[in-house]
């Protein structure tokens, strides 16, 4: 079973430094210490481990150390920066595991763009080597790029003309959406093993500067605390620590403080309970700071997340979760209120931007979720995006009317989803009026309410109920899973397309493509040869 | 070999008939005469075959007929207008045939919604009974929809729950994007085989009224003339006639007045040359009429989008194409200046958006394009829209400097991409400034002028030129065709996604991984199965 839990303690491939406002990421992957042992991870090049503890650096430089402002994305390899994802990893890797893999790798590079954009961490990528294939991805991700001028050292996207299929991490989308490279040099650079080096790199805009070996450390450091300088991260401080999450595992579900997850593997379903909170909450940045970890909307809103990225990589075959939540909905409207009053305090910054990042892992989660809204329940603002975000919620019509949900001022504005609109702009697409109005309702929405306001899917009464949504999962277990994924993949997103859906939209549909042609991974596939003796055999048609 | 000329007197699948402004396009296909005898097209169901009739028929009614304000889109079937893309057709077709054809039925759709948006041609399907699937998709590129009320007649999209594949022809995203029904009652609605009628149908947006058998076709004519009064559509006549193109075809060449395409099988190229116009050419809308289709501007680009066609399903394993030009690049120019000087004139309007639609043809082509731009080169203006929309272009830099290129105002404006940027904006993305420039430079460009203007991607001299345009297509032309088709597909289409691009980028993309999983299409998948006994078998893990 993968798990997602680790520390920088105990980071097997990466080093994360401190120099004042400068941090120091550096990649030193552990050849023997991949998820497998059926490959080795050489030359810096990452397999979904590598990912793991990047993804928890990028974390807890947020929520721990607040007094950071820039990040050095370094290597502690002589003349190698990282070779990308490593070839024998994908190919001995199932469909399933390429497509999963590669999602979490873009979720993490655009961690590091929203820790940027929202957190004033900028990061800065020092390529001092080779720097091939994911591993510019990830320097693609950063604000600036460094390169080495040794006449030697490249950046290069090698994966269309040496393995037959795209870059998997947003490579192609950032090149020209992001860095403005010229489409057609972008076309000459993408079909170039060799990549390109110096000042050709420089003029193409596939990174900033380049600078000679003698000059280079200098440079960096030079350049980092440039960034630093034009962070609007507040001077603030102590940072809060992120503990590990310990969830009780069983054979059949996983239990955290405030979620629950459950699999009827049978039915190919899974119930996910969230559970509002109970007790006093706090109400001040102080007190939110003090609760550290352990304040309700950062802690369900982690366990969430951990919950989420097991189900993709260790489920597969769960295609359908019901979401319920349960609990003092008041109590989550108070924090909603907290949240939103204080949203220019680091801390309750960086939670709300975390609440957001879990909210789009569950739009970006090709699973069917429905929102099953029951008496006791607790769907009210922030914990009502799990309903907005599920393809289908279902209201118990109940006779005297206490099953209500609610909205606060988290649903109008804070967790935006990939394509830039809340999930009520998204579900009333071009109706800001509408949005507006719901905004604006007094109190909460009984079922009957609820429907004709279109904030629920369907809302039975008792009589229906049971059956109707026993026949609406069992209905939607039946389909096949690829179909429901692309449903999914495209009603999720109406409305404007942005860099990041981009990226999982048109860039990732068509990598997971050919990650499924024979050209790729048949058994003369370019995927399947690499490094082996002979050369690939393509079928010459053109789809 | 398949053709696409066609013309209203020959149809066997459509009669077109009018009524003053009122055209009435009506759907009878004949079961027999498909493009294939392996199939009958049942219920109105459509091949390729249908669908380039259908096509026909569109552009006729702009360039044929300025007369007709508001199309009816109906059948002759009784309580059947449409039960969408054959399934028999779409299980004997190979991935290739199946995704070529989704894209020809695509755009066609669009063609629909260009009419209205740009030629005051507006579009109401009167849906007279079954509407399924393309049938439906047919419906949502029309302006308005309306359902025959009768109990019975529905609109639906039975794609993934009874073949595990998605609608091909932009039902998903129209669905939510353009009708702006509900995310969540567009799940539901696309996993429902029996569909939505009545009412519900009208609220959940589907279709704009529903009307009883006894008032549906009055109201259907009532609603056409209130569209028909809507449009802007200047009164204005007679048309001109589309007469049929009639190339000379080899066994290695198509050749037109305008248009020649080589086939080099062996290498897996093509040659494309367009000839500039000769001789004195129109310059008033007066002497552009009395041209008619064998005005220059309307004819080459009429063979350039009719040669596209061919290439696309008849030559699938021509995987690079090299563009060139020809002729006196001054007479392009002018002809250039005579178009955008006139765009108001009824035709002029017409020429110059088929001139944009063709050219959305090129980027929408899943081929290598390369662009040479040698000595004798008409690279001017709306021609050099075809080096832009190349992947890359090559200009051979002459010590005399005569190699010239030039841009005109139709690089300004009129020739739109899918993402609603030109070619110039697309290239230079972000930098109105840079194309402000480029666009006010006066007089050509040479080589060295044009590579430092970024205008073309590389200049070799005459000691490079012969090798390095050699080995660019030798290399190319060696590349997996998958891994160019996506790379491709992200590259050309850098900047803002439209409703156009969506289609063509997150839904085609998933509907083609899709039509590739063994879920839809192995032995036991369900779109092989549909019709036979027993009940397809699926592989349930999600990806």
């Amino acid at each position: 079973m993968i798990t997602f839990d680790t520390r920088p303690d105990t980071y097997k491939h990466w080093k994360l430094t401190f120099d004042g406002p400068i941090a120091t990421l550096s990649m030193d992957v552990r050849e023997d210490a991949g998820l497998s042992d059926d490959y080795k991870l050489k030359l810096n090049s990452y397999d979904l481990a590598v990912d793991i503890e990047l993804a928890d650096a990028i974390q807890r430089l947020r929520f721990e150390h607040p007094e950071v402002r820039a990040v050095i994305v370094a290597s502690l390899k002589e003349r190698i920066f990282c070779a990308g994802a490593n070839i024998m990893m994908l190919r001995g890797s199932s469909h399933c595991a390429k497509v999963n893999f590669c999602k979490f790798t873009n979720e993490t590079r655009l961690a590091i763009e929203d820790a940027s954009a929202h957190s004033g961490l900028k990061f800065l990528a020092a390529l001092n080597g080779v720097c091939a294939g994911g591993g510019y991805e990830l320097a693609l991700a950063c604000d600036e790029i460094v390169l080495v001028d040794d006449g030697n050292s490249a950046v290069s996207l090698p994966e269309a003309p040496l393995l037959a299929v795209l870059p998997g991490t947003g490579g192609l989308t950032r090149v020209v959406d992001k860095r403005h490279v010229r489409r057609d040099l972008a076309d000459f650079f993408s079909t170039l093993v060799e990549g390109v080096k110096g000042k050709r790199a420089v003029e193409w805009r596939l990174v900033d500067a380049v600078y000679p070996t003698s000059q280079f450390k200098e440079a960096v450091q030079k350049r980092a605390h440039a960034l630093a300088a034009s962070s609007d991260r507040p001077a603030s401080g102590p940072g809060i620590t992120l503990n590990a999450l310990n969830p009780t595992v069983t054979d059949s579900s996983l239990s955290y403080s405030a979620v629950t997850l459950t699999f009827n593997r049978d039915k190919r379903t899974a119930d996910l309970t969230v559970q509002a909170p109970t007790g006093p909450q706090p109400s001040t940045p102080e007190e939110i700071l003090a609760a550290g970890d352990q304040f309700w909307a950062l802690r369900a809103f982690r366990e969430l997340d951990d919950a989420l990225l097991r189900l993709r990589v260790n489920e597969p075959e769960i295609g359908t979760v019901v979401i319920r939540t349960e609990g003092d909905r008041d109590a989550v409207l108070a924090i909603d209120r907290t949240l939103a009053a204080h949203q220019s305090h680091w801390l309750v910054r960086e939670i709300v931007h975390f609440m957001k990042r879990t909210l789009k892992r569950v739009d970006l989660t090709a699973r069917t979720f429905f929102a099953f809204i029951e008496p006791g329940s607790a769907f009210a603002g922030s914990l009502f995006e799990l309903a907005l975000a599920a393809d289908r919620s279902y209201m118990f019509h109940d006779d005297n009317e206490e099953n209500v949900i609610a909205l606060s001022p988290m649903n109008a504005g804070p967790l935006v989803m990939s394509n830039g609109l809340t999930r009520l702009q998204t579900r009333f697409l071009d109706d800001d009026a509408k949005v507006a109005e719901l905004l604006a309702h007094d109190g909460a929405f009984n079922a009957g309410d609820a429907e004709d306001a279109g904030l629920v899917t369907f809302a039975p009464d008792e009589i229906d109920w049971d059956d109707e949504v026993r026949l609406a999962v069992e209905a939607r277990a039946a389909f096949s899973p690829d179909a429901m994924t692309g449903l999914e993949a495209n009603l999720r997103f109406a409305g404007p397309e942005t860099m990041e859906t981009k990226i999982f939209g048109r860039l990732t549909a068509w990598q997971n493509w050919i990650f499924q042609r024979p050209n790729a991974v048949g058994e003369k596939g370019a995927l399947k040869v690499y490094g082996q003796q002979g050369r690939p055999e393509f079928d010459w048609k053109r789809t």
